[in-house]
């Protein structure tokens, strides 16, 4: 999927090295729309945000975009007044560059928190930038998103919509400080399947819902994260509004590229070697499922295990009993793949035959709670020697 | 401190090798008063709870107890009614070869979850154990009830009641599986001084809050943890009332031994090359503070970057904003031992000053919320490569 060129209608997309990374890989990216996009957003829920998510979240009340300028290298995080002043000269910047208002621009950032944005460099960058806009380069701008991503994450859908096809396409950048219950990463979608503000809100939120918000890598929550769509309406189909079979089609393939997006980033988890779906089933309610399944998937005991081909069932059950979940012992079933490994509490001496399964990249550990019918998915990854490297030496 | 051996009147020691452990240590302590001693405990609040946390969990309301006998190499723990069976067995046991009640006897494991039990060979170990009892082998009881911990925790103090020199001694384990708001591992603490029933329960309450709650290195949250105590009030003092100078001196004592375990026990964190302080200061109640300090010692980011003598403290001001905690960006102070690394949100430029710092074995993190008058210190270790690889191949 990620190998394919795809091109959304009345977008134009340009990646460059600003230099902000020291690699000279591309570190500024630029997204335009023909025309004035209905977007809407998601935010980090971390009290600590970033200049660009401070701008961004003000701005998308509007429901109205046309630009988005993304650097990756420094998150322009907890850099104060100034900080903000950066963020909001680049897009006023962008803007001048682009011909259009500076409120119709967003901001985003990743990298490293603390350190002023060289903002000589992004504004240096910005001429050049624009002139390379194209409708064809999505696939640049993901690679320039990224941090410690090892590829770049892309996922796109095509679907009828009043006998037209339009495209619904989205990228995203993740790897570390990825944990549930928010935007979780940069993720940018695009569409030119013309839909109503408050469908597109309440689409996205349903995406995210069920894809950003149930992974998670190490339970450490950015302050830079966001989730943005932006629907040019290029297809000129009638207006999706959000009580139609229009609107229920649109958001299953949102969905559908958010939990593709979603198992890229977990598959590209810093240092992982193992592909972990944790299922909770069994619940009395989804919050039940997703507390049991988050804690399984947070815990390091759980994610060391999995990676040393341990079939340690007694840590995911201890992770269950400290989730704050009214969980009972004596009904609780663990399989790892399709092996029972603990029937009502107790071992099932499978232990041989789950060691052998554990040598696999994909890991299923299901977890029956037996006290209801609700049940929850959490994809997340092990940890390993090779996390430790990676985050003990980021900012040198 | 650890290299003296104390003796607590009127109470005995012994550690054998049952062969539980294959290495052939010691694995199978016992503790005896002569007397009946007054009891209390605090236990895990994981909703999986080891056997014999069930069984001492339920016979501490009597408030009374004379032995107890700890196992290490096996947690008893998601055993069913067998493991449950097999932790009441050996109560039995060793009240019958120690000529008292059952009712008396306390147990406690600590090992690999969801194995049986070996019963036999605990059964076949107890003669010998019982035969062993000497008033001079703390340290030894320490040793025994030891799993991945490297070295025996012990600390004491004499303190004077009513003109009489009384001893409170207390031994743990601890290395992983340790986080907050619970007991956390497993520690018997003993004392010769005579304290009424509710006094003695509510010292140990106040020792625990500020000690054992008040450390974390994985933040996984074990099935088998308590804290216990024994007075047998051999000092022949006026016993302990809860409302008393005795009192604030007995508490003060033992909080001053629970916490100097609980440092030990994060000195001796699995794979840990640095001990952490993390001190919050300027918050509004004591609750923020410690869920401000909590989540950054849990931050697997802020650990890695400890580790790596990375003075990244935008990790640490991220962690303090998903902390739950309502916290003020532009007021937040941070340093790393004495340099202020960022001064109301912003950084400071030191960088260079605290990388060189970071070498040093003892690190403390304070960050001022400058928001009210409130503050904790929580203690944790940073996170190496030796973490994953003792806890990838842990039960095999």
């Amino acid at each position: 999927m990620s190998r394919l060129s795809v091109i959304i209608p009345g977008f134009y997309f340009a990646s460059i090295s600003a230099k902000i990374k020291k690699s000279g890989a591309d570190d500024l990216a630029l997204v335009f729309s023909k025309n004035v996009a209905v977007t809407a957003g998601v935010f980090t829920t971390n009290k600590i945000k970033a200049a660009p998510v401070k701008i961004t979240s003000k701005r998308i009340v509007s429901q109205k975009g046309q630009a988005i300028i993304i650097n990756s290298g420094n998150a322009n995080a907890c850099t104060g007044k100034r900080g903000y002043n950066d963020a909001e000269e680049i897009t006023e910047k962008t803007a001048r560059a682009l011909g259009i208002s500076s409120k119709l621009i967003y901001a985003s950032s990743t990298g490293v928190i603390g350190r002023p944005l060289p903002i000589e460099k992004i504004k240096k960058a910005l001429p050049e930038l624009v002139r390379k806009l194209s409708p064809s380069v999505l696939e640049q701008a993901a690679s320039a998103i990224m941090t410690t991503d090892t590829f770049a994450k892309i996922s796109f859908r095509k679907i009828t919509i009043n006998g037209k096809t339009g495209t619904i396409a989205g990228i995203a950048k993740g790897a570390g400080m990825i944990c549930p219950n928010m935007a979780t990463m940069l993720c940018f979608i695009f569409t030119d399947i013309a839909i109503k503000p408050h469908a597109l809100n309440s689409a996205l939120r349903e995406a995210v819902k069920n894809s950003f918000n149930r992974i998670t890598i190490d339970n450490d929550m950015s302050t830079n994260d966001m989730a943005l769509i932006m629907a040019n309406g290029s297809l000129q189909n009638k207006p999706i509004i959000k009580i139609s079979s229009e609107y229920r089609k649109f958001t299953s393939a949102l969905s559908d590229i958010t939990h593709d997006l979603a198992k890229m980033i977990v598959e590209d988890g810093e240092g992982a070697t193992k592909h972990i779906e944790i299922i909770v089933r069994g619940a009395k309610t989804e919050t039940d499922a997703g507390n049991v399944a988050t804690s399984i998937a947070n815990s390091m005991l759980v994610k060391t295990a999995i990676y040393g081909n341990d079939p340690n069932w007694g840590r995911i059950i201890a992770a269950a009993g400290y989730s704050g979940v009214d969980i009972k012992e004596e009904k609780i079933d663990i399989y790892i793949n399709n092996v029972k490994l603990a029937s009502k509490g107790v071992g099932t001496k499978k232990e041989e035959i789950a060691r052998n399964i554990l040598t696999k990249k994909n890991i299923n550990i299901t977890i029956n709670l037996n006290m209801g019918k609700k049940s929850v998915k959490v994809l997340t990854c092990d940890l390993t020697e090779k996390y430790i490297a990676i985050n003990a030496h980021y900012t040198t």
